[in-house]
């Protein structure tokens, strides 16, 4: 993988469809966006962030005192840059508790306990509660099984993750279902419970894996955790044994009332369309296990540091250049509702917005939403971006958090190009929201050249897009 | 990064330069291809063969007992294939050894030792010896200096990698002179020792990184040491507030008489062409220190899972397709140099020779080492390759253990082309001959996405080369 900087041609469509040459700038361009990342890679900041604010504050659930600490730092470490503007947003957010009992044992056999997360937003059981285990793979299967089958018991959802789809973002988008929609889909047919086998690739994890989960209007909200893998084969073994299982389960967690806290925004100010946004953003909150490090420690540092870098090198954007630390991916994304809302009601006119969520891996190039001109106009930057490992520039989903800016009811802009920078996905389900999701997890220099990726990529957007 | 399988039309250019059509067979490639990614995804051997190569035989040193045990082990894994022949192929191999003493201290704080890893081939100190210590850059700073700078005293390396480059090698193959050669450098204007900044990235890392070193005839052999970066930093610390820094140093690395080793080698019988060779390797010996397991157990099982795929498969290869765990690559490549003199001499025809020795992270490509019709018929495989996030098909370095079989006096294909896996490279340094190259750093499915990658290469080549 050779670091050759080529001098070519570019040609490219601009937004508007018609092709530009642009062979005197083209150089420059390249020698640029070497710049960019040797800044990245040289004088980088975004790694002893990402330290500060995995090991100092350490995870940061909505509504904990940690996400009030992230907010502060994120607000400080933005003003230091020095922006134009630094400015808190606040947004209302669900404060939900895991509380301090979380556990689960095999009633026959109660010195076997196993692995367990309850899932953000679940309720408690209420003391410990006791129940048959009814293993199933599928949110059909409970359906088939009905009352009859699923009265009164816990229901196991076991369906592993796909270990074939080569990004495993599909594997998990494959699987999900029975974590999120698990809970309301066995209450109706009566269900006491429900155990879910962990969102992850690794076959034997003895951490366990939590995430949100969703009740529905009219069902009974029952308690719904996450079982390691390694305890999930367990269980699955010990059904397959003793035919039956009785399982004791004892969780805590509540939530209370929602809570006032805050979408973190900074801004370098555009000189030719400074009403015109180029929005950036991670989240800052994360789940209340681990660090929350891959997820989005990393898409927060990464989203701070374009902004230093673009300032380092004196770059003066032709757009207002914004990052959002948003609130609340996790369990509502309320961040990104309301940062969208706002944006609706001041008709500010966002033209790209880019989110990093899938982690601080080696990058490997941006999934793109955007209609097909926008579309030609983005991969037309693949051949200056090559030279760096990123090759992918493909229509895709960009995020959760800019999900909102591209709503009917929120869209100023119908030609909004929205990117999610698109990490090596093989290890983020490893981590992800999981005890092991910790600074030490996260290699710096695949950290460096995810900030120095989007910051080429808003570089390039800023300059041509018109 | 979508999973998708495109189903199109490969154009390509063969061997001999004719642009040939094969629509027909273009879609049962790219299903063939994904049945070859399913195989060492889902029924994937390669993780516990290199947990059983790591963990249960070690680190393996040519000349040691582990490395006697891992040609043992590769031959009856070859043979459980089973294949249609294994061998072993006798080498005789330098036995180089650490000893029990690798210390040093700065001599006025002798509570102040530091990390220290004696370079494979260096002599040892004969008892403890004291220096001044000099620290220079580069060979040319010990150049300049000359006698009158050097005379007597311990030369300190310390020039650091560049961390600009995207590809880690290339800031290795920058700095590496230092290792190899500053022994010789500095002895001829009479040092009494080098010590060497470890050859890694990481700036503050605990761990002292080995590697090879050689002298020259004629010039007085001195001991050779590797530093951790941390402690390089903490002697460059202490030399800009003393001064001068005097210290001790205490080796007793020595070199036995040559033995006896082996290649291991196996293979599947061409139909077509029996006579002819596609080759595919890496080497089983490593350093004496961690336990070898991205340098380069990985390009060891990384190699024998394509034998495993292409069977399991029931795919009939028309080319004799042969394994060859290389003995000795890390201190003399005599394992490389011996099998291409016997191929030589046996005057057996290699079309392809694919090495993988740069760790068992997600593959990237592959670099080519070939004439340029080859090179363009290897980078028409580029589309159906795409979507396993293979896109890196440049001209470049193969390989340490292949090199031979290219070499003047060996070659016996003109048109041989040479490939080395390129695996995702940020964090291979991290590792590189220290107490950190261990099985827990590989990751499993990057680990089996490299053997599929190669694998699929192998197919394509086998099927269309002529």
């Amino acid at each position: 993988m050779k670091n050759i900087i080529l001098i070519f041609t570019l040609t490219f469509i601009t937004s508007f469809g018609s092709v530009a040459q642009v062979d005197e700038t083209a150089i420059s361009d390249s020698a640029f966006i070497r710049q960019i990342f040797d800044q990245a890679l040289v004088n980088g900041e975004s790694y002893k962030n990402l330290e500060y604010l995995c090991k100092v504050i350490g995870n940061r659930l909505s509504g904990s005192q940690e996400a009030v600490q992230a907010v502060t730092w994120g607000k400080k470490t933005l003003e230091k840059l020095p922006l134009d503007r630094v400015y808190l947003q606040p947004i209302e957010v669900p404060y939900w508790v895991r509380g301090d009992v979380e556990w689960a044992a095999i009633s026959e056999e109660m010195d076997v306990d196993f692995s367990i997360k309850t899932l953000g937003g679940s309720v408690g059981t209420d003391g410990p509660m006791q129940g048959d285990l009814v293993e199933v793979q599928s949110l059909e299967d409970v359906e088939k099984l009905g009352e009859e089958g699923i009265k009164g018991k816990i229901v196991f959802y076991n369906r592993p993750m796909d270990p074939k789809p080569i990004s495993t973002f599909e594997s998990y988008g494959g699987c999900v279902d029975q974590r999120y929609a698990g809970a309301a889909t066995a209450a109706k047919y009566g269900a006491i419970a429900v155990l879910v086998r962990s969102m992850t690739l690794l076959e034997n994890d003895r951490h366990a894996h939590t995430g949100s989960m969703g009740y529905k209007e009219g069902i009974r909200k029952i308690p719904a955790a996450a079982v390691s893998t390694q305890d999930a084969n367990m269980l699955h073994q010990y059904l397959e044994s003793n035919g039956t299982a009785k399982i004791t389960l004892n969780i805590n967690a509540h939530t209370n009332e929602n809570v006032m806290s805050n979408n973190v925004i900074g801004e370098i100010r555009g000189s030719l369309y400074p009403e015109k946004v180029i929005v950036i953003g991670g989240h800052l909150d994360s789940w209340d296990v681990g660090q929350g490090a891959h997820d989005d420690g990393a898409g927060i540092v990464h989203s701070m540091e374009v902004l230093r870098i673009l300032k380092a090198l004196n770059y003066r954007p032709n757009y207002t250049i914004r990052v959002v630390l948003f609130m609340n991916e996790e369990n509502g994304n309320m961040g990104g509702k309301g940062y969208a809302k706002k944006a609706k009601q001041m008709n500010e006119n966002h033209v790209v917005a880019i989110e990093s969520d899938r982690g601080g891996f080696s990058p490997r190039g941006f999934t793109i939403k955007a209609d097909s001109a926008e579309t030609v106009f983005v991969q037309s930057f693949k051949t200056l971006l090559d030279g760096y490992g990123l090759h992918y520039f493909e229509p895709g989903y960009a995020g959760v958090d800019i999900g909102p800016l591209n709503t009917p009811e929120n869209k100023v802009n119908p030609k909004l190009i929205s990117l999610g920078l698109v990490p090596d996905s093989q290890r983020y389900f490893d981590y992800h929201h999981s005890e092991t999701d910790v600074f030490d997890a996260v290699n710096k220099r695949e950290l460096e050249l995810g900030c120095a990726a989007i910051t080429s990529m808003v570089f390039l957007l800023d300059k041509y897009l018109r």
